[in-house]
């Protein structure tokens, strides 16, 4: 069986297919959060700490960490948001950055084997992206686009997958230290986005034997509840094989839907987690959220 | 593609792949309900009645009636819910029965084309009911055990199915008219039984082409926050092909669920349902059993 192995200085986390789903929390990412991005360009990370312990409280197994700021110094910010969530919480980290040189600033201050995010079937990006990640021992989600774009035919995105595995092994990479990204449509745009990604994770696992990831709140971007659409979307691509996502851990709905696809898949091990979990189901993400305030107040300032 | 249709004197319902998934109503079953089945017994409708309206106020496109009732009258019973349940309700019906005496007193009161719950692959019951139902020219659930029991192995199940449609072909009954049940086992006991149903349902679309149903309360049985699982269990299967269900329609997580699945399956058209049902959301459930009450009033004595 394929598995993915990230670590931090002190944790391991293993994403594959007979293993629980991995959450790997959303949240600390400027991009539409403008009250975020102009905290972190000033240096202050008040936000980026207590949304890093708030969502490892709610459940987040990982945690993106994204320091994408119009005419910011990216590669700084990122490499200082890193180190602070590290001093924190004990959760591997996604090193989330288009800039190459972000990425490579975050690597160089992580401490443990890390997920870069991302690499693209674009050429250049093939060619800047992967050497780093084979450098540094890392593990590199792979977006399913290329220079063309993003096919809304899910067999040429698993074309453009096979070509990234391939690419990334003649760099030393294993097909363990890829998670395919199929690309997360918004469903109200695109009718077709839910069955494209379920047949695409289906192909990444049984034909390239792939554990995958995805941006996956996207589905439901538009439309109202989406916290309804989002927690009946992911049961459906674990179904199909979908191993990990970044995603927003904190709402009760989402988290309690991931946890009874586990029991769906016969990966909660005698429906034990389901069972231990239903003592606090009720205000479970509210108290996270409070938790993570206060931890706020315990991190260093 | 393969379309089911069922209907009663003045509705029909479309059981499709392409079609927003088809929530047969499971609660008018006096199994486990020791007061509906004392009722029953002594010609008190009452129950049955209300609870026709209730779910289809819920959102029941279909009802499944069963009068399995030790020692009692069974095919009289049957025949007298069946004619009051469709002098209340304008949906189609399924007839479920163990005994082929009272499928055939429900088929011979029954107004429309009608679901006949069910046939297996036991020699008997093939020869006993698949007449029954050509003759009737209606459709019918089968299920995926034979004389040997059971089969944990999903591919063993298939090949019963594939049995079932072959010799129901042989009685005239064409492929559209067989809704495959896959047999759903409680997975607080067999850890694989959601595997087995996702790789069951599957094959039937991909290999068979027929549409499917199944009795999907029973994988949550026994474990705590049932409405929990089964609300990620139908989103899992309908993922993998499954195109109705026998549940209830009265838990608005269920609903939510599987109005989010039409979604993504790219079943719902413009998400106009899911727009539409969202100004209705929290207590939805409620309101709906209170109709039912109301309607109850208002049914023949």
């Amino acid at each position: 069986m394929t598995e993915t192995v990230l670590s931090s200085s002190t944790r391991e986390v293993v994403i594959g297919f007979e293993r629980p789903f991995v959450i790997i929390g959303e949240r600390i990412n400027p991009t539409g959060r403008s009250k975020l991005a102009e905290e972190m360009r000033n240096g202050n990370f008040d936000t980026v700490v207590s949304d890093a312990i708030a969502q490892v409280e709610a459940g987040a197994h990982m945690l993106d960490v994204n320091a994408g700021i119009p005419l910011a110094d990216e590669p700084a910010i990122l490499a200082e948001a890193i180190q602070l969530v590290q001093s924190v919480t004990d959760v591997p980290l996604c090193i989330d950055s288009s800039i190459v040189d972000a990425l490579e600033a975050g690597l160089g201050v992580y401490e443990g084997k890390a997920l870069v995010n991302s690499v693209t079937g674009e050429e250049e990006r093939l060619e800047s992206v992967l050497p780093l990640v084979a450098r540094h021992g890392a593990a590199v989600v792979a977006i399913t686009n290329d220079e063309n774009g993003i096919s809304e035919d899910p067999d040429e995105r698993f074309e453009i997958a096979r070509k990234i595995v391939e690419r990334a092994a003649e760099h030393g990479i294993p097909k363990e230290d890829i998670l395919i990204d199929p690309l997360v449509m918004p469903i109200g745009a695109i009718g077709s986005a839910g069955r494209q990604v379920f047949r695409l994770v289906r192909r990444l696992r049984e034909e390239l034997g792939v554990n995958s990831t995805c941006g996956a709140s996207n589905i439901s971007f538009g439309l109202p509840n989406r916290h309804g659409l989002n927690a009946a979307f992911l049961p459906m691509a674990i179904a199909s094989g979908l191993t990990s996502a970044i995603t927003s851990p904190l709402h009760e709905e989402v988290r309690s839907a991931i946890k009874a696809a586990d029991v769906m898949m016969g990966n909660d091990a005698h429906c034990a987690t389901w069972i231990a979990g239903q003592g606090d189901t009720p205000g479970a993400a509210q108290r996270g959220r409070r938790g993570g305030r206060e931890g706020r107040r315990r991190a260093p300032a």
